[in-house]
């Protein structure tokens, strides 16, 4: 299609998206000139996108005439797929699993090179972690982010190490040749564990979701603090709780090839 | 700003958003052909509109061919201020509620002439029902809808009835007199119930969420069979919850104003 990057051309529609990626999870609120600098837009441009945008219900202006991404966006965005069936599948039993362990229970894909949250759940009591549900963490120091890539095509492991295995603790594991072990122990043993390697004090396990043709399409995983959990009691209702969702996805498959 | 239709002229970002809306909670994938269709733009057009959106993100193909909406749409819709703020501060306290009332819990802002479902949780056992995350339902005949329109201006609740009450079930609401006393039952008794008016068999209660000001933002309810519980017994645990919501949203409004 066109190109592979996702800065793509500047056409109209170019522009307009890039006034929509000025915002991120630090920047969910912007100014009309803050806009026009973070997309490298002219403001009389910016002006005029935003206006179209604001009207369409993409953006949304508050009192202090700063625009926010609008909840059409989020509307039409909640219908992707990911969101739209693995999400709803997993959900139910993501709450069970939040209330048998009393942890942060979260489900993510890969992109490229970073695990997003497609979602997030912890009660009032929780532990505090980094993972935002939209948000992204990369691979190799999360329990989910080493599950998706334990799972995912050798090149992409490779290509994932040769940008650089960033430390983020004095326990993230940077070498490559220490990654691709632990890579091989996950799928060996069904589950992956991380402790104190993206956040000193919080530990994780997580474990594969698989879809009707055994692929896996996603990673279950709970945080906690270390000192107050051992792993093997974390794994026990992951596990159930991801064939649960596996099968919930092979019907929806079953369910759409019937229709179509 | 530009006009308070929401079908803008048809700019080239115009043409761009408008594929975006052919697709809707039924039509999830779409063909090429269908896509040029439902948004009434030429094939041709078509064709490098989509071309565009599936490059930078907002489109992604299936193996099929058949287009869906992108992962990258999806994040950054997660970024509205209703998602962001509204429902993290919600999520906890709903996963407490669904918890400890087995029954499907939804919170709901209202958009226009609609109930909007910003998030919905149910356990893997509760009672299906119609509402769906990101989906929409009418006000009059639903508890969240009914605690919004209590608490919407006298001007939208007008021209809400005089564009009609439609019946969903025998015992939906229908006369603008009847919702009206409804409504101030509504405010004065603190909460929504309604029974059997969108959905034979479901009741639901639901009361107001409250910002650090005092207005109503949203609505927070539960939805159960009718025959298996009775309306006083749920909305004893709704109180406090939506009250410890409305706490975390004047946290945040307070961390706001101190962060400007």
């Amino acid at each position: 299609m066109a190109g592979n990057s996702r800065d793509t051309g500047r056409s109209v529609t170019g522009r307009a998206l890039s006034v929509l990626t000025a915002f991120d999870g630090e920047h969910t609120r912007l100014t009309l000139t803050s806009i026009a600098r973070r997309s490298a837009i002219p403001l009389a441009t910016a002006h005029r996108l935003v206006g179209e945008l604001e009207a369409w219900g993409a953006l949304e202006r508050d009192d202090d005439g700063r625009y926010a991404i609008g909840l059409r966006l989020w509307e039409i965005g909640m219908l992707t797929p990911v969101r739209a069936v693995l999400r709803e599948a997993a959900l139910p039993h993501m709450q069970e699993l939040c209330e048998s362990t009393r942890e942060n229970v979260h489900l993510a894909v890969r992109d490229r090179w970073e695990a997003v949250f497609v979602e997030k759940l912890s009660l009032p009591r929780s532990v505090s972690i980094v993972s935002r549900t939209g948000g992204r963490l990369p691979l190799h120091p999360t329990g989910v982010g080493r599950v998706l890539l334990a799972h995912a095509p050798t090149r992409v492991v490779r290509e994932y190490c040769e940008r650089g295995l960033a430390r983020y603790t004095p326990y993230t594991i940077t070498e490559p040749g220490r990654l691709a072990r632990e890579l091989r122990a996950v799928r060996s043993r069904g589950f992956a564990r991380t402790s104190e390697e993206m956040t000193l004090g919080n530990c994780s396990v997580a474990v594969p979701v698989r879809d009707g043709t055994g692929s896996v399409v996603a990673a279950l995983g709970v945080v906690a603090r270390s000192v107050r959990v051992e792993h093997s009691k974390l794994v026990k209702p992951l596990l159930p709780a991801a064939e649960a969702i596996g099968r919930r996805l092979a019907e929806h498959d079953l369910a759409r090839s019937d229709a179509g």
